[in-house]
């Protein structure tokens, strides 16, 4: 067998492994989105072989040799299929690493948890939780282990790694330290200039659902979603699913506020370009991929937060929602308009937290997180912990664990190291807009007038079509001249918040 | 291993089985349903690779010696266990008796066929399609003298037993001599007879598409229909898809004519009740299955054409249309409103004939396919035996080939020996609401209100709970006390028609 062959044989297995996560994706969507309550245990059978269907092609034994055939002729392959097999190579160490034992237990016990969870929030109950979750972290900290071991890294880099590959620690650290010396400050600055600002008109509901939902139809077509390779539902917790020539967006309506199923579609319609924007000749392989979670991130971020509430484009938000609810009046114009959209406070949920306040309560759960995992800090001790933290960086205490170390679904599904992704991907977004500016002079003008057709091509060639061709560092590198950094975020946040 | 341990691996072998089928089921519900267009090539890979894996499942190599070792104690297994094991037999020699290179022939020509067909029929060009229907059918030969050697049985025989197990040529042409003798002239008589009747009052459109939803979705409640497991929607060609905990069933609107979607969806719904009513103990085996074509559409049809077009029902359906449709007057009433729904006519198209002519469309095509199939007749000949049958048949001749042998998508898909189901389900479904009548004494009047309790309670019993578990001969004489008889289906027509 040639290495070319061996290669070959990988890009194989691999097409298969495509076949049936995208099926996977489609059924999930489908779960969240239509199917009925009662075809849920039989829906949970097929996800479950699909998914050991899935293990076993990508943990095949004869790939390992496969893998050294190929890279030892690796001169003959191109530099797209270098890193495909690269990326091949990391996913086989990943998905061998683990001893089936442990997979089964980890598996069992994320769904276990997941669902006291559900109950032990609705209850605000913690102490009911307390235990199956300390099981779970211990099953955690053990899959830690057998990662950093395969792939020669510390246990939590290695857990990081599964979410954005090269991410590190120290270089959260880092970043998070710049952050935290300037936000709680700045948070309060924000805040006492908003209160000075003289009180603007407010807009009132209610907003017919039908009427939300043409709204959103537009805004997503006149971004550039292309509804002949994907579709926007409802679904309880907004998502991007599918795959990239089938992208499945949902948001959620309410009457009385438009603005957050907007501005919800128009987050997802960013992930949405970025998979629909993968290189097409690599649709099945890994390398054809998106690059990472932060990555991933920064691009619905770039289109909610940079483009979609920068004041050119929330200027042209308004004007075609006043149409489109047949409105009138000065609140949907100008700063009063964009004042609405713009206002900044301190509250105990994460997922309701403004731009500003946002990276606080991710510094909070990388800290706790971190601790629970070494071992500091047990999960008995976890609210005690949560509460002190939350008022030491903003100030406030929740009035109970709903509100507090309850409120996220990540740490009792298993997900450690996922957090800290949501505050890289915004400052990413920051740093790419801005480089996007540069390279696009005339942006304010066009977001005024709704016109994202520069900005989309600029991200089709500089992030969307290299897949996962090279790494984050290196793709922030070719997009921006920099590696990832606070810089453009704390800068946008000046312009944005005290300018 | 013993016998038990044999049987219990070739079980878990199907329960992979069932889940990837299960899967496939729903993502083909999507593709017809969901799917935006520019999704149908991932689509495509998908569907393919599934049924690459269903296949490598149900060929296992070990599963030869798993059967001897199981049926060699079968002793030790219950009637369901034993019947299981009979079915996963039959579906292993069907799997495993075609070679692989002529699975993918046909697979190849299929697809290329189907595809020409929708051109050909468009343009009513035959000629352009004669060829490669004998391709086609060539492979279909082969794959039918390879399926008899394999299940002993004639090349036809092995075909119609792929549709209907156990269903045998000579039982059909014995059966449709029967209609044959008595069709014809019952087809003039009644035409006569209508044609004198009292001209009746007509119901007149356009009947909103939201109020015939609100309709279908009222019927298919009253029908007994679970929402809970299970979903109505909209598609180009009605189907009964997704599995027995979450039945998908579609239908298709027409502003100016109510009864054609709302008789679609009872069709429909009288699949569902057959897969929701199938025994729950057995749902990922094939013991648990439907048993066959014929007993499907003996489900569809009674509900549809026995139950459905019942003057009694008819009178319920005319006064929940009514109100649904903010309508009166005496066309929605009485004889006058069954009347629209029991006329009956001489056409080209299948799918659009009443219950009396039906047969004789089938009984055309049956001859048809024989000669196709035998080599007797040749491709190229079949436009003008086509026209020459229907003219002998219903005294009428199509105006072209796509109101002729161009119209029905089956052969120019390979499915040869699909057509008889139709009609053998018509003769079930007299068969088993004659025994149902028999059974539940006041069905009239329990029609009359709408009420469909006790005859589903009693599908269910006699019916849909026995799975595949016995033949449908079997299954026949235990319900009906018979086997398979033209005389219910044609003192139903007697009485419906003729009366």
């Amino acid at each position: 067998m040639t290495p070319l062959e061996a290669y070959q044989k990988l890009e194989a297995q691999e097409r298969r492994a495509s076949a049936v996560s995208g099926a996977m994706s489609i059924l999930h969507w489908d779960k969240a989105v239509m199917m009925p309550p009662g075809g849920a245990e039989a829906r949970g059978t097929q996800m479950a072989e699909l998914s050991l269907i899935l293990h076993e092609v990508k943990t095949d034994p004869v790939r390992a040799d496969l893998i050294v055939r190929a890279e030892d002729g690796s001169v003959e392959l191109d530099t797209w299929q270098q890193a495909n097999l690269a990326e091949i190579k990391r996913s086989y160490i990943r998905a061998t690493a683990l001893d089936p034992a442990l997979v089964r237990n980890l598996a069992q016990s994320n769904t276990a948890v997941e669902m006291a969870w559900r109950l032990a929030r609705e209850d605000d109950n913690f102490a009911s939780i307390a235990k199956p979750l300390q099981g779970l972290i211990d099953l955690v900290r053990e899959e830690a282990a057998c990662l950093g071991e395969a792939l020669n890294l510390a246990p939590y880099d290695a857990l990081l790694d599964g979410f954005e590959p090269g991410l590190r620690e120290t270089e959260i650290e880092g970043l998070f330290a710049k952050l935290n010396s300037v936000l709680p400050d700045f948070l309060d600055e924000v805040i006492s200039a908003q209160a000075a600002a003289p009180h603007q008109p407010e807009i009132k509901g209610p907003f017919p659902i039908a009427d939300q939902k043409a709204l959103s139809f537009e805004i997503m077509a006149d971004l550039g979603f292309d509804f002949g390779h994907g579709r926007l539902d409802e679904s309880h917790h907004p998502f991007t699913g599918g795959i990239p020539d089938d992208c499945r967006i949902t948001t959620r309506y309410h009457e009385d506020d438009f603005f957050q199923a907007l501005m919800g579609t128009i987050h997802e319609t960013g992930h949405a370009m970025y998979e629909t924007g993968l290189p097409k000749a690599w649709r099945d392989q890994p390398v054809g991929q998106a690059r990472g979670m932060v990555m991933h991130e920064s691009q619905s971020l770039l289109f909610e937060m940079q483009a979609g509430r920068s004041p050119a484009y929330i200027g042209y938000l308004g004007e075609i929602a006043r149409k489109n609810f047949r409105r009138d009046g000065p609140e949907w114009q100008g700063d009063a308009f964009a004042s609405a959209y713009h206002r900044v406070e301190k509250g105990t949920i994460r997922v309701f937290a403004d731009e500003v306040s946002y990276p606080l309560h991710i510094m909070l759960r990388f800290d706790l997180e971190r601790a629970l995992l070494s071992g500091d800090l047990r999960t008995a001790d976890l609210p005690g912990a949560w509460n002190e933290a939350m008022t030491r960086l903003l100030g406030i205490t929740p009035d109970n664990d709903r509100e507090g170390c309850l409120q996220d679904i990540h740490w009792y599904s298993g997900a450690f190291g996922y957090f800290p992704t949501y505050t890289l991907g915004a400052l990413a977004a920051a740093q790419i807009f801005q480089a996007a500016q540069d390279a696009v002079p005339d942006m304010d003008e066009q977001l005024a007038s709704g016109q994202v057709k520069a900005l989309l091509e600029w991200l089709r060639t500089n992030i969307h079509e290299n897949g996962s061709r090279i790494s984050t560092n290196k793709l922030l590198m070719q997009a921006t001249g920099k590696s990832l950094a606070t810089d453009a975020f704390l800068t946008h946040l000046k312009n944005r918040y005290l300018a």
